[in-house]
């Protein structure tokens, strides 16, 4: 009984955890798209894409910015205050955006 | 004769400092496509796709990474012998890189 109630919890836990693409996509609609635009392209000279980043990356600029390891005065507006879970919604629905690259 | 000394000397300047995406091409061939791939997107899990990048956005980001204000271990080592000239040169070849992005 003790195990499954610890593996409940642990299902709980994991699932309250689990990255939510859509989320990610919604929340990204109104954070991010005014200057990465809508499918993460950037809209700016001095913005970067989004569309396609690595998951881990993305996280880890996200926190960077967040606890002001990374210094740019919209983005540490923009990530303050953000927490793990927006953060891990916002990289999994970057991330899951499919980028094909050519020469011109 | 003063003007045309001048507008020639402008002209020289201006040519020198024309950034070379066909430079660029050869100096990211050896300098960043282990870890950006030979077409700028990304080897690793927490390394950033190059590819269609903005070009003022990737200058901005290898001079942060040249004087020290971009922590990151590798691109401390990568970017502090770079001169402006192949900062120019890898911008212009990563940003003329041609991205296309669509959901999955």
């Amino acid at each position: 009984m003790k195990k499954m109630i610890a593996g409940l919890l642990a299902l709980g836990m994991g699932l309250a955890n689990a990255a939510d693409p859509v989320a990610g996509k919604t929340k990204a609609a109104t954070a991010c798209a005014v200057c990465h635009g809508p499918m993460g392209m950037a809209m700016q000279p001095g913005v970067p894409n989004l569309a396609g980043q690595q998951e881990m990356y993305l996280i880890e600029q996200l926190k960077l910015y967040r606890n002001g390891k990374r210094h740019n005065e919209v983005m540490g507006v923009i990530a303050k205050p953000l927490t793990d879970q927006e953060i891990d919604n916002l990289a999994l629905w970057y991330s899951s955006l499919n980028v094909t690259v050519s020469e011109k």
